[in-house]
């Protein structure tokens, strides 16, 4: 791993996939087969892409007490206990709305209310997801939402991961679905006749998903789309080269693409990770990937101070931020832009990724400088509300009528002197 | 204006202008032309589009005090009152983060803090438009944003409106750019020699706008694209004819795609509203665009209850809904889906527009179901931190190793595994 100097123009930019032409079209008329021929075009392309013709897609009580029974009781356990955990911080995250009195008997009020249905994609391939089951639906669970959809792609032989079941199962969810790519992100957005549509599609997918999103959104609400996981460790010389090292493989192993970064003020330790960073790869079974990423795009930064480390990271805005340095806690003050923090030794990133509580779909690729991790606000709506009691609106009409005309806007001014004036009786 | 029955079909879709292939292109040129020549591309768009070649586009102390002097005593009055009501009604918006503590020593927390920098964008033409200022100003200053920028077009005459500069000046926001169109957003998402870049980018603005704030997406947050206004208005026979019909002319004067709809259980107030449309479109400066707006989306509909209007509403998600009927609260609660609601007669929307202290910038075409209005939450982020003690680490980590091998991450398992075991001393 190439150690640098620290400059301060470091940057998390990648050249990601954005999708081509033909990819775009094909999506397209993916999701205009499924707005006009409903479940027939779902289950074409899920025999299509699939490889299974279904003739319902809608998985059954027996299939999820089947994926409960066959998962080890461990497993069982710890997955409830992640679940615990996670809704216990976001239930922190819940608000209410407020009222706020104002004279002569008004009053301004904010109603907050969950989204009525959302759908969470859940990607299939070779490998299962229950962790992105519970990171999805606790937010929303947290938040109230009535109607909660899982779609996901399920194998030539018809069946999915049991641990994607039995995490759902976990949670109550009950509605899912075998289907998969645009075909999926379709029939949620606009229904068929055997699926209601949703208000809001989460969850992370492939190149069809992404691009599927895109051209829904505005008909419904989307999450991010999220890139590949990026970690930036800050460590200084208290730190210990095999663990630093260790968490910045956790990242790499993710994606080719991914991009692990280590900020450090020792250049003992920069020495010391580069070194266990190639020792531990051989290790690794996904070494290949892991391989990749780190020599794409991992980096080790000596910085002067850790307050230079602080500026480079804030202009960084990285996914994932280990602080692994004497005081941390207070270097962790200093940081502006960041999806999700890790302070001291023990606080490996995959804590947060499984287990601690917090979220892990977080923003990526920089955009945490505006973008926070998925919230349980991401579930919640406001609407604002205005009673003006005739005394108020006596008070105020005048002067809204002239910011009104200020404007151009005559119709607002005589719509707001309309009132009242001789028509007291009714 | 037609007069039918309620269905549970309403929709809110208009044909909205979603830019040609041309329009794209050009807007994509502008912004590779700023990205490339910075202030020398805007100055010559400047000159191209707003007919006025500029030295500086930044705006001087002495324009703005200069508009200051020539405001009008008592608007300024209205303006800083206005200013007043919407800070007091954002400042409820305004949320601080959690600490969580957990058993050990541990705890997780999320910071919550504003974005650094954004921009607003003020739309030129004939009119100006100050509350558009006021009301994507406030939410950020609330929030703590640290710098505030605007852009709004001059005129052929290098001036811009005084009530912009005045509501600015009220706001305390000094740094203002002449500057207009596609390249304005491109300087905003990504800077020239003499203007920083922003984080996110928000307020209304022709198609070129609309286009060039979606291409810049992902650089810089923005905030939804708004499609033309709405009103939905529910009234019973408690209802004065004159009162509802001029508050649906306020929003059909907006735009000749506004969209104004009255749903009631009143035949004769059905009947009386439409006759009221008529007789008053008839002395309406914005008569034209006011008359194609009622003609093309305009409606009257009967409802048979209100419990059959609170269904119709609902699945309407309007921008901006009035409830003129007895226990107007008390129906407001039944709505799940509108972006502002005003209670009772005196409630008129523009007291929302202008002066009440709600935001105006409202979800449209129906997204009401998913999105809130603009609110201090926009100019917010979050980031989770977690903080594990050796106690809870030694406690958690089989767990979490468990579920990471669960999905084939063993990275991730060895990364928490690595953790303290003979390494106590340092």
């Amino acid at each position: 791993m190439e150690i640098l100097n620290l400059t301060t123009n470091l940057s998390l930019k990648r050249t990601l996939e954005s999708g081509n032409e033909v990819q775009l079209q094909a999506v397209r008329e993916i999701i205009a087969q499924v707005r006009s021929n409903g479940d027939e075009a779902v289950r074409t392309y899920t025999e299509k892409w699939d490889g299974i013709k279904l003739s319902s897609n809608r998985v059954t009580e027996a299939e999820m007490a089947q994926a409960v029974n066959a998962m080890d009781a461990q497993i069982m356990q710890d997955l409830k206990e992640a679940a615990t955990n996670i809704t216990k911080y976001h239930e922190q995250q819940k608000r209410q709305g407020f009222t706020l009195p104002l004279e002569d008997g008004s009053w301004l009020a904010q109603k907050v209310q969950p989204l009525q249905a959302v759908g969470l994609y859940v990607p299939g391939g070779s490998a299962a997801y229950p962790s992105s089951v519970l990171m999805n639906v606790i937010p929303a669970l947290v938040a109230g939402v009535e109607r909660i959809v899982i779609a996901t792609p399920c194998g030539e032989d018809g069946k999915l991961p049991d641990a994607v079941l039995v995490a759902a199962s976990i949670l109550g969810i009950s509605e899912i679905y075998k289907m998969g790519g645009a075909q999926a992100i379709a029939a949620l957005a606009y229904g068929t006749e055997t699926i209601s549509p949703v208000d809001k599609i989460t969850g992370p997918g492939n190149i069809f998903v992404a691009l599927a999103k895109k051209e829904v959104f505005g008909e419904v609400a989307i999450d991010m789309i999220a890139g590949p996981s990026e970690i930036a460790i800050m460590a200084d010389d208290s730190a210990f080269a095999d663990e630093i090292a260790a968490d910045l493989l956790s990242q790499a192993e993710h994606d080719a693409l991914a991009c692990a970064i280590l900020v450090t003020t020792s250049e003992r330790l920069a020495k010391e990770v580069a070194a266990e960073i190639e020792q531990q790869l051989q290790q690794l079974p996904r070494q290949s990937i892991a391989r990749q990423s780190i020599e794409n795009y991992g980096r080790i930064y000596i910085a002067k101070s850790m307050s230079e480390a602080v500026t480079a990271i804030n202009q960084l805005a990285p996914e994932h931020l280990e602080i692994v340095t004497k005081n941390a806690e207070a270097v962790s003050e200093q940081i502006k832009n960041a999806g999700a923090i890790f302070i001291g030794r023990y606080s490996s990133e995959p804590v947060g990724d499984y287990f601690a509580g917090t979220n892990h779909v977080l923003p990526t690729n920089s955009t945490a400088r505006f973008a926070s991790g998925l919230n349980v606000d991401d579930f919640l709506k406001k609407t604002s509300v205005v009673y003006y009691s005739e005394k108020t609106w006596q008070e105020n009409a005048p002067k809204i009528a002239r910011l009104a005309r200020l404007e151009g806007l005559e119709g607002h001014a005589r719509a707001v002197e309309s009132r009242g004036w001789d028509k007291d009786g009714k």
